[in-house]
């Protein structure tokens, strides 16, 4: 491989001087090693390469040997049957009309991989940039005093201004000499890379700031933004962290002190539980519970109520500090003035569309055969387009497959739990005592891991479902496509991934009846109860290990290993295909080979659809799990510099897209933000013992603290009220118990409606619902609060626009005046020119000898120092062309070239 | 009067071609009547005269005596002493320097009002319109045929470009006559003013639609909003009443089925009432409150529910519909462009800045005096701007005196309790037994009334206290003291509008006691219950009293008596002061001396501000009164066409202001539709009796239906347990009554805990909560899904938009093509002519007679018919310079003119 050509040529033309700026690549296949078939040529694309966009395009002082950005749409081609060739010729030729420069390649082996690459001249260049309202920097320079009183060392900013090639009067001197070097020093894709790599790509980086600029100068807006989003959120997470920290650290402080688990630990208030499951458990004492107790403390506590609040408002502060920080990046990348484009439909759509006009014109021509009246039927093609009726099958199959990965996902859930509720029946039945110690652990460790396998297969499987549903639904942009295929994996991962979550949060052990009247399952087994300790505890476990487990797995496995087994598989496959090519060639591997090799880009969706899982585990279960954001800024923290690493040494270089915002998302994430509130409300008031515990204190204690709290929470049962076949069987308290407790608000045994809810369970639910409502409506205000509070566009942005829009009047006003001016002189010489002329004509030989051109007259406002005494007619003619342009910017730099 | 004047001609200058833009208007008094102190000139502005706006901007053909608006800004001038006339001359001054021209009255009597009249030419219209982008059409015209089959007849599109006067070739052709024809019928006042009258301000016009582009072009974008939202508003109404109507026909419908109310007139099931009131009242039968039972039916039915829920998604409709009106609105009025412009700061602003200044300079020169070290301190005069420190004072005022307003409103609705409950006492031990009978109604009626006048009062008491306390907070813009006006007035008059509802509404009865147990006001009068038919219907009276009143009453008098009022003090007072000229010149009183007549304009804050508290009762309490939008939209069919009348015939015409959106109202609006959805909530769950209904129905009914409701709710009270001195002294049932009923869910005398609160109220609670949560999060779901379903941006725009930047694209590509074949044609001429010169030079006597000047080549694209054979010179240079020119429009227009 001549891996030791000058790096800066290495990716250039054959003539050493045009860069290559894109390479497309097609598998192609000589006619005779096909049998029948027409040749498959494939046409896809790669596109590393050097590829600085933005810095390219803000850079008009080009030569013809500098590279830029073109955006050359490639239609994902999908034709019916082999006529790729002849695609491929006519797509190159679009390409050579566009004015780009193609180069190919002369090899052509039996079959391969051939490359074609592309050069963009000047011209092209400047007209795209012209197009996208590139901005550039004007020559005005403003002059501020910074208000700190530290340095008084003048700040400059620079006016920016839409790119317009009649500006630029000089193509060399455009730029001062450090930033030509800065700008040249992104060309070369070597430099470039290893620079990233160096400042980004490294765990070792993991305390810097990531280089957004740099990211987006090298992949485009789209992926910086995702990197700067991904900053943003991390960088969030560690108040976030902190705080979570401090309130589990407040329940560990505290636990010593808390009179319910305290009175939960006392052997002397030694309340005899109901057994757990009919004849082969016994009674049991609810101390031995004291240590779930006492860690279920660890998580509910009063701080976490004020936590759960804590983190509502954070997300909503998220949210609002994303806004200011797009609208600073769109500024500080010239995206402010972007507007959106009409996209081309894609494929899918069109032929479609192509085959239901067809279809009209045949039902048409038939109608026409019976009724020959209706003649005058204006044709309506270019309006036509799919209609609802169209798409009707696809929706129809969309909401009933979405319906039924519902009840898969309900399924799976309750397999898991009927799995949990024999084997501990089964386990409990065991003779071995140890098996039956271990019983609780044994089956909640092994459910939740089996859980957690589910999820990660479902997640791929609905991953590819919802993308062949959105085929069906046949969106006509792929915008569209796009936004629909995230909704519905959105959907589908979201529910799969909490749907277990949300089973223990709010419906475990409410179905579960009470002493003499359980609930059972198949007829044989009881329905499960959260442990002694609280439903709290158990989610708080599950939360967490679903949590980890699913980072740690999806980082290490799908994110590292799949993609090396892949590249393995390909480098297997493309040998066995062409092992001669690789074999005769060795020395002649263009970088465009290397990268190929790499594994192709799948877009960012997989990378966001990763992180707003795990912000729903930040946001949504919060109350119940505080440490949630310090696992999640610990898995970010390597998140990045793992993405890092992938994006620069492992992908092909993606398309560079330019993108305002972070689309979708930004819905999906307030979205979010607003269901966690509602979520964090019923999991404080219904999951965890925060709204007993007040109402207990405050309507019901004797003394006013919480001493009694544990008796008052458990209610009574007869034991001669066992349905015959329930009672303990072995019982080593059986003969001493007349009355067992459960944990209910029920009556007594010796009420008028015995076992019937009592008047504290009602009014606990009333205080519950209460909370619910105090908590949603305040939590809702501070979030408005807070997204008004804190304005979107941040103050020195919007002054700044304010500033360019004063400029930009006073430039506009010099420059009328000047115009007018210039126009008069023009106007004026002409004359001259003519009475001359005429004057010629009438007296031919009078003329005198010394006569000459008449100069223009200079404009009034032109500095007389700068404008040069003798000015050829060829030059006059250029600033004249200058001085015409509409542009504010020209009167600027007109005496200063030339 | 010289009305017979030509209309056209009457609001000309003196020479009668300029058209008078503007008029300023002064008071001044000769010195010599003035003792001592400096002369008064007060400078203000009035604003009638021809003012098209937008027609006048979009209308480049003009000649020399056209007039358009120019957006003076006079600021309103508080200076500290009389240097008035200086300023006034500094300010003409400056408008002269603008390019205005100003013609003054030679009229110089003793004291008056000196009227400036102002014309703005050519050269200043078109400035104004290139800088604020008002868009043209071009001459392309896209054909599209509508797709229904009606009519072959092509619509023709126009593609509108932001004016550039390089674009119009020609200023006498560039509108057809058509077009033409109709922009000059806006010139004259007198006809558009009647015009507007015809198709607007007149009551028949009731049933059309608002001529909306009209107004906009005579009163400016801002008032043309104000009435677009206001048409936007009523329409919606018209669906909300509709329904409305219906929910309560089927209350009307279905009152003889309804099993409540039926039972509490059923007179056999007799129940026995405790007393409404100590001694003088006696125990009386349920039976005798029959009447209420059914009224209160009409608005509490299962039917209002769901009227609530469907406001509450009318609200977001509303919202979402008037977003797409206002982004119509801003494309058909060529405000997409239009960006936010650095505003000046208020001059209070700007003279506490340099009284600040001003103190800081001598404080640092008090401690130069003694540190004379720190010398170099950069001077931050220019960053210097009011801190939050500076406002501390008026910000703290501000939340004393809002807190104090809070006091006022909330101590004036106690008043009116303590009047019901005293005036209830004394009339219930009134002797005359007609007295007794109409106790609840007399009172209710007079409580509504005096409440009704309080809030007027204090209404108009609020606006002028907001007002002091915005200028106290020293806004800096225009804008910004708006704003905060806006927020704070509004704060207060809701707060004064709504507070004896929202007493009515939750808090009536809730704290009256039960039965022995009563609370007492002053030791002496009891707490005031509802009604027997429940508090709903009390709500409902409360309601309709106070916004039918409050609209009556601010229409009627506020808004046509007052005015006139003030008119007739205004004149006789101008009278008085000035009957000499008055009776002097009575023949020359021109259009500017009728229209200073006229009130002042005073913003459009008060008529927001009404349809805005109206809004209120329409969407906050709409569950108790269905009828609100019925009543709400007859009062907007009138408002309209008075608010209309007003400003055509009674108003000076105001400032024509650009406006993008109705801004912060937009916001107060929104605040208002979210809060309603919890106060419908609450309105439903704890004032109806809709939950107790259902949870007797579902729980504790034996048969499942609604029979023995009423008993249900009554609970028992022995009436041994009257505290002594309490017990009716005379009654004519009191001798067979052991236990009277109350309304309220307790436990009876004979439980364990008597009097407590039963397991029936815990668990009705619940379900009251739980309903509010039910309902909360539904409607907000089902509003963000509204939201979310209808784009914000109509489709036709945003395809309009899209199709004006493909077309962008289109021009741009031939111009650069043309541009660069007409640069090379005259760089080519050029040189024949430098040629020339060096061959008549070199052989000065051989130069052929023939020889003419080579003509330009034409540009390749034109086509050669329209392009004429011999074009002189002057002509091929403008054309030249119009080519030149960057705008893409240039190239469409070339070619049609010349």
């Amino acid at each position: 491989m001549d891996m030791d050509q000058d790096p800066r040529k290495r990716l250039c033309f054959a003539d050493g001087r045009r860069k290559v700026d894109y390479v497309l690549v097609y598998h192609y296949r000589k006619r005779s090693s096909v049998r029948g078939s027409p040749s498959q040529h494939r046409l896809s694309i790669i596109s590393n390469g050097s590829y600085p966009l933005g810095v390219e395009e803000k850079d008009p002082e080009g030569g013809k040997d500098e590279p830029a950005e073109v955006v050359v749409d490639v239609e994902p081609l999908d034709p019916a049957d082999g006529e790729k060739i002849m695609i491929r010729e006519e797509f190159e030729g679009n390409l050579k009309d566009a004015g780009l420069e193609i180069e190919c390649d002369k090899e052509n082996k039996a079959h391969g991989h051939a490359f074609i690459r592309l050069h963009a001249p000047w011209q092209v260049l400047s007209r795209e940039a012209e197009f996208l309202k590139i901005k550039v920097p004007t020559k005005k320079v403003r002059h501020s005093r910074a208000p700190s009183e530290s340095q008084d060392k003048p700040e400059s900013h620079r006016y920016f201004w839409p790119f317009c090639r009649y500006n630029i009067n000089s193509k060399d001197t455009f730029f001062d000499n450090a930033t030509r070097s800065r700008i040249v020093s992104f060309f070369c894709f070597a430099h470039e890379s290893s620079l990233l790599h160096d400042e980004w790509a490294r765990y070792g980086a993991f305390y810097k700031y990531q280089p957004v600029d740099l990211i987006r100068k090298y992949f485009g807006e789209k992926i910086g933004l995702y990197f700067a989003w991904l900053g943003v959120y991390t960088q969030l997470l560690i108040p976030a962290s902190v705080v979570g920290i401090i309130v589990f650290f407040y329940g560990w402080a505290t636990v010593e002190t808390n009179i319910p688990s305290q009175e939960m630990c006392d052997e002397d208030q030694n309340f005899t539980m109901c057994p757990l499951c009919d004849r082969a458990c016994d009674y049991w004492h609810l101390s031995t519970a004291c240590g779930t107790a006492r860690a279920s403390h660890l998580f509910d506590n009063p701080a976490t109520v004020f936590f759960a609040i804590f983190m509502s408002v954070w997300a909503a502060m998220f949210l609002e500090h994303w806004k200011r920080r797009q609208i600073s990046l769109n500024y500080s990348w010239d995206l402010t003035g972007m507007e959106e484009e009409e996209e081309h439909p894609r494929p899918k759509y069109e032929t479609i569309l192509l085959q239901k006009k067809q279809r009209k014109k045949k039902n048409k021509k038939n109608k026409n055969e019976v009724v020959t009246l209706n003649v005058v039927l204006p044709s309506q093609s270019g309006h036509e387009k799919l209609t609802w009726r169209d798409r009707l099958p696809g929706y129809l199959i969309n909401i009933s497959s979405i319906l039924f990965m519902f009840g898969v996902t309900c399924s799976a859930v309750f397999s898991v739990i009927i799995y949990r509720i024999t084997i501990s029946a089964l386990m409990a039945m065991s003779p071995d005592p140890e098996v039956k110690s271990n019983v609780r652990v044994t089956v909640t460790a092994t459910a939740v891991i089996i859980n957690l396998v589910v999820i990660l297969i479902l997640d791929e499987i609905y991953g590819m479902v919802a993308a062949w549903l959105t085929e069906l639904e046949i969106p006509k942009t792929e915008t569209n496509f796009e936004e629909r295929l995230i909704l519905k994996a959105f959907l589908l991962k979201f529910m799969n991934a909490y749907a277990p979550i949300f089973y223990v949060a709010f419906f475990k052990g409410r179905f579960a009846g009470h002493p003499g009247d359980y609930v059972y399952v198949f007829n044989d087994y009881r329905m499960e109860e959260c442990a002694p300790g609280g439903c709290l505890i158990e989610l708080c476990i599950q939360l967490s290990i679903i949590m980890l487990g699913k980072q740690l797995i999806q980082n290490n496995i799908f994110e590292i290993g799949i993609p090396k087994l892949k590249k393995l598989c390909r480098t297997l496959k493309d040998k066995e295909r062409a092992p001669k090519e690789i074999v005769e060639q060795p020395g002649r591997r263009q970088q465009w080979h290397l990268d190929y090799d790499l594994e192709p880009f799948d877009g960012l969706t997989p990378e966001y659809m990763e992180m707003i899982i795990q912000f729903g585990f930040v946001s949504l279960f919060v109350a119940s799990f505080p440490l949630a954001p310090l696992f999640a800024l610990l898995n970010n923290v390597i998140e990045i510099r793992l993405d890092a690493k992938k994006f620069v040494t492992e992908l092909r270089r993606p398309d560079a897209i330019r993108a305002k915002d972070i689309g979708i998302w930004y819905n999906i994430l307030s979205g979010l933000g607003k269901f966690s509130v509602i979520i964090n409300a019923f999991v404080i008031s219904f999951t965890s013992d925060f709204i007993p515990r007040l109402v207990y204190q405050y309507m019901y204690s004797e003394t006013g603290t919480m001493h009694g709290f544990i008796n008052h929470t458990l209610s009574y049962f007869n034991v001669s009220n066992f349905k015959p076949g329930t009672v303990p069987s072995i019982s080593s308290l059986g003969k001493d118990v007349t009355f067992c407790r459960y944990k209910d608000y029920r009556e007594p045994p010796w009420s008028t409606e015995p076992y019937q809810f009592s008047k504290q369970y009602w009014s606990v639910l009333a205080a519950r619902l209460g909370f619910v409502i105090l908590f949603q409506n305040l939590v809702i205000t501070m979030s408005m609060l807070v997204a008004w509070v804190i304005p979107d566009v941040p103050k020195n942005i919007s002054e700044q626009l304010k500033k360019e829009k004063t400029l930009l009047v006073d430039v506009f006003l010099n420059e009328e005046k000047e115009k007018l001016q210039l126009i008069q002189s023009l106007f004026s010489r002409d004359l001259i020119q003519e009475q001359q002329k005429e004057q010629q004509v009438s007296d031919q030989t009078s003329l005198p000898l010394q006569q000459t051109q008449p100069e223009p007259v200079p404009p009034a406002t032109s500095p007389a120092s700068t404008t040069p005494r003798t000015r050829p007619r060829a030059a006059s003619f250029s600033q004249f062309t200058r001085q015409m342009s509409m542009s504010p910017q020209s009167n600027i730099t007109q005496h200063t070239a030339v």
